[in-house]
């Protein structure tokens, strides 16, 4: 499935401004925007709260136990790039710590998200370098196999090519695939615009029964209120 | 096992003194109180932690990745409840978000407790909005099938009847049934009543062997000791 | 196995010294200085961020359900330990709570390390006493079966030895037997010597392929580049 | 939730005909029948495969750790019946084994549905009698702590009345409350009165879009073919 | 990331002598000659044990809770195929049993390999329709929402495209792209070659150290002898 | 704790007659035997049913994703050996398949116990040669880092010394050290001596409630039986 031993160096990111906005919606809201589907399964989690990034990818396939690739793929990073490593087997070690997140950091990337542990967690949360990951694991790992960078991975169930868009919050993670990001931030967009109004009459007490017209439908379906 | 389609308007709630008391005691010393049963599964975990909450159980049964139950259930609330969500199939999906969350809020609910996944974690801290569940995850759920709301449902493994008392906290969820709210109350009190002076006595150096008088049972049942 | 219902008295303590400043190296430096190994398995997380610890261990196995021995156990602190339960079965109960905790501390326990469950989380946090668990949860245990405390135990796959030195931070716990407690120390201290330097030459955009001579062996490793 | 030390003499079993004859369908149909409710979690397996069997439940509650009830169970066996067995805390040691089940046995139960583990599954393969649990342990059990039997319990995340009909086969283990339980054989005899039929059909090469008349909601759905 | 709606009805298969032909290698040799990549997760195993098979793929993305398009996908399948069914989130449903085996297998199916669940597995070994699931649970499924057939998929960790070789035995289940069956076939069969030799000479005794040649890497990699 | 690259010539075996006949009495009962220690973790499970072994122990540490040192191994095992392999961090690779089962056969080992995955399961089945393992996985295995052999290991939750004895069937693996064989070997003989008395009562109908005279201390302990 995989090429293994192969940099791809010139690679399509969608336009910066697309990439990086798209954070401020949030993964919920983009994942919803993309029709339910790109979210990376639920199990990667951030490694500190509160953080909320967009940008583009850099893949990474990375195997078990070797964080080799990761130090290529840093060559690879520019301004604005979430760094996703996917790893051919499952492995909880700590693939990445400070040292390699103080690299990424002054390169220019925003996040990792990583199919595989993470160590030195106190520290990237003193950096403010937020890490999406599978696991925290103080075991380290070696530097002898080879891998890829660039190539299109699988990451936690979702399919990555190099340039898509990653979103990522305390919610998950969402890839959001070059070709669908403009249409994607219009819906998201449409989506939120009425998001305000909504709350304030949830707030007031307005039932969402009301709001969303269910009262017909759920009768249709058959719902029975006794008293 | 289960009547799906129904929803149950009048359902008999311990008296909300009671009921809204019982969260100073927190969840490890109201499952003591009950003689050890009634705990949820140890995966239900708080989205945020320092939460203690406690009050009448509207329960909900969901179907996996339908959140349409939550909005009937919405208008069953009042104030002093917690609402607590079964769904029929292990489903991690994020049923509950934002938007439900001002309208439980609005409606006078203190919490959710679902056997699901949850979503907009970080808006829900910031509107403290408490949410006991097994995952989070931004996946969204539809609103296609029905369920019920206020019938008996199991919990993550707790049988919950409606208007029986839920106790959350960072420790996990206990169930008080409606007709052991007394006793527990009574059990737990006194349970408290001499906390404080066994914990002046232990942390001022006395062993719990001497001050529980451990040392004859323990030689009894047959314990060494080894120079 | 294990040998049951005995309590070894004198045990062999590394140094307070070398035992206590291990901690400032934190988990994942000395796992490296160990040459990656005696670290516990991941899935023992600490209950509340940012406790760093290291200590001697006092050793503890208990019963599934049952913290009896901990008690025993409490008599056996010095200033300085820290305590590792291991269970001769999977449990994910609330062995460890407040109470047990404000003994600990009395005694002049750092943590406690344990391959079950704790309780009380909040209080702990609040009295500041860090407990690494595999679980959290409200329910409790009874006082009826004996273990024993001192022996060697295994703990979350690790073995640990009475005496030996712990370290657990945000990543993990590791075992450090006292035989290696010098050479930890040292290699540990070297590693850390020139972290300062390269951390500065990271953060001002050298790439780790340059600092770390990476380029020939992946060259020679057969990596391509393609543009 | 559960009331401890009790145990109930005369349970109403449902009529010994009806219980012992739905093993025919298998529980999936049975399932199905119900409107897919009743279902244990899907790590409940079988000791052994091809066994399938049905009958009236005698319940159990356990303590972790203990099978002191099941002896007591034994005494409340009549034939026809499978007992199911609820564990208060998840335990995965070897409740069950050879000397147990030939006791069952020689009571006349068809079987033990167990939320923990089972041991000596080669001799009870050999005896015949079927067992579904979560577990295989060789870790065995104390029999000092109360539980009750014949109470309502919940059992793989599925509520047991006593009497209630249980139905389990390779595909899992369905649970079809008395007062279900003549609709269930009516709904479950009309679903595979016409499957003969249909699996001839399907066999002879005619298409479920055929058969089901499947084409035209589908295009309304929106599918769209490509060639 | 998928296109949701979709049925491609022109997909390039490998030729089938190819494809079916793979099989006789079994899954590790595969993997093995594709340089270790391909490979699903292990948690996807097989209904009942022995079965060995390869062919070429048919893909269908599924909801969860929903095998509408397992129907759709039916005819689009060709002698020879294996279909491979992705599910957009985890369900361990069964989304498969006895009718829609008796339909895949008169069109000429090999196998069917999903990240969900499946049922009626006695039948399913009565009919020697073998299945690789990820779990076993009698939960039906409902036939509501759109998926698609014939697009690239990520199954069980592995991106699957239409047409691609899938090979599955007892060890597991890996996929041989289009592009490298040529190639995979060549390596795996020199891999056999002399593997008959090999095993000739470990069961008479000799040392994989001799006949390896491992005796002098072992030792420039520092390994001591101790008598 | 572990020391890497060593491989130890000469250990002490308890002797055969006792290792080897341990087996007739099953891991349940040996483990019983010995006052409930010694048992490794329930996912260590046979690859195929129905073999029940005991031997002399081997001990191999192995590197995840490595199986070097099991060809290491190979040369230190003597018939009636069990080789037990541990693995420095968890791994479901397969490391071991037919190749190695025919060398480790040919040296007399009589079964593989492996903290890890393994392959070939259908060749091994073929050939007698039975594994206990956590995994089954087509994913092969690199020779390139050391690990050691004959040094005391923790496998699956159990540490086992050189020698120990083994002892595995359809429940489980338990180890029995070298200093406990001789005792554990007069308690398991004793502890079936009556078993078969015991099983003919009981398929009598007699009660285990009377056989075992358990009436008494149920009422005390203050069990009520309700009609």
């Amino acid at each position: 499935m995989y090429q293994i031993g192969v940099v791809h160096r010139n690679i399509q990111r969608v336009d910066e401004d697309t990439a990086g906005k798209l954070a401020t919606f949030g993964a919920a809201t983009v994942h919803e925007a993309m029709g339910r589907v790109g979210l990376m399964t639920p199990n990667m989690r951030p490694i500190y709260p509160g953080a909320q990034v967009s940008g583009t990818a850099v893949t990474v396939l990375l195997q078990p136990g070797d964080n080799w690739m990761l130090h290529v793929a840093a060559e690879q990073i520019r301004p604005g790039d979430v760094v996703v490593a996917a790893v051919t087997a499952a492995c909880s070690d700590g693939f990445f710590g400070e040292l390699l997140a103080t690299s990424f950091k002054a390169r220019g990337a925003r996040a990792l998200v990583i199919d595989g542990g993470c160590r030195d967690v106190k520290a990237l949360a003193a950096l403010g370098f937020p890490v999406w990951s599978r696991a925290i694991s103080a075991r380290g790992t070696v530097k002898a196999t080879l891998g890829s960078v660039n190539i299109p991975v699988v990451c936690a169930g979702a399919l990555v090519n190099p340039g898509d868009i990653v979103v990522a919050d305390d919610d998950g993670v969402v890839i959001v695939p070059a070709r669908l990001a403009g249409k994607t931030w219009d819906t998201a967009t449409a989506r939120e615009a009425n998001e305000g109004e909504k709350r304030a009459k949830l707030a007031s007490g307005t039932l969402g029964l009301d709001m969303y017209a269910m009262r017909e439908p759920l009768q249709k379906a058959g719902l029975k209120y006794v008293d």
